[in-house]
């Protein structure tokens, strides 16, 4: 959990709060919709937000096409399903909103009420690359509270909505971001998550 | 709490979930701490942190010319004394490590152990102009973890650590980012918060 130099404890890194949300956007032949965490409100006059995405979410081209998406606040009612749904699987090869006929902001983009308590229409106005990332400063165009509860943070899904890993026959490695399993004796040092693009730092020996 | 456009209800900008964080810099002559929202990694290869800070906090300024900060995350034991220490008075006007010789990081920066989780050192990469805020995009120089408490977030802050407001004697607004009250008819359109410098919007009548 140390780095070379010794001096970095990647777990601090996880002592960061987030909330956790569902991206819609619409890459123009379907709808889609993927699993972030890193959304902030940066300024209030105007109103921007900003929203960090990985390169190699599927979402991520489709904004830089569009400009445009929904931030969906998760709230603590949202079950695993919407994880599995969203975020384990990708929009390159799945229809997450196949046979919907889901709910539309003024950007025509969906909104999901259910397990969310609000949402929030983004204009990009800048995008910052950061190498592995795209971050994308935005201005609010819409929004809209749907309930009370408190939003899902990254520490309740870890805590109570992910399923505990079940003890493993063979030895292997589990993301401590999204709960994928790598089955094997050794994790290669390059490996990325499939799901969530993190790096073999964020995988633990499971016990 | 719908502004002109009826479109954007602000109470969805609250959805939004953060943790808390007291930023210390030092100015060349004194250390300094704030609190803080605004913090999500960003990339993970390389190690970055993105955190945002408003101009008028004396923090900014120090963080422009020095370079460097430290990210020291609030857990769920932090008490109210700690927000009114490092963010009900401003370092312009206080030395808020008075008299202490606090613990510190390889960068020089105060560490802070006691109601904190975790640090992270940065160094900043990159600078944002956002209008009312920088937003700093930075490296991560040095992390460790001092207990296995969760992050303060944001809500439960709200909701567990800020004091209930009390029945006031004439009509009053409160802040409902970080508690202040004005006291008055009508709160001005143009009004600030003095202590978080949120705008009009984020106040709320107090019944």
């Amino acid at each position: 959990m140390t780095n070379e130099k010794e001096k970095i404890n990647l777990s601090a890194l996880f002592r960061i709060g987030y909330g956790l949300y569902v991206l819609t956007t619409n890459d123009g032949r379907k709808d889609n919709g993927c699993i972030v965490n890193s959304v902030m409100q940066v300024t209030s006059n105007p109103l921007r937000v900003a929203v960090c995405v990985n390169k190699q979410n599927y979402s991520c081209g489709t904004i830089l096409e569009t400009l445009k998406m929904n931030v969906n606040c998760l709230s603590v009612d949202a079950t695993f399903d919407v994880f599995k749904r969203f975020g384990f699987q990708s929009g390159k090869t799945v229809d997450k909103f196949f046979g919907e006929t889901p709910k539309r902001s003024e950007n025509g983009l969906v909104v999901m009420s259910e397990f969310c308590n609000a949402f929030i229409s983004l204009a990009v106005e800048q995008t910052i690359d950061l190498g592995t990332h795209n971050m994308f400063v935005c201005s609010v165009e819409e929004a809209a509270v749907f309930s009370d509860l408190d939003t899902l943070t990254y520490t309740e899904y870890q805590k109570n909505v992910k399923p505990k890993p079940v003890a493993p026959k063979k030895k292997s490695y589990v993301c401590k971001v999204c709960g994928y399993v790598f089955e094997g004796e050794e994790l290669p040092p390059d490996f990325i998550c499939p799901i969530c693009k993190h790096d073999a730092s964020a995988f633990e020996l499971m016990k």
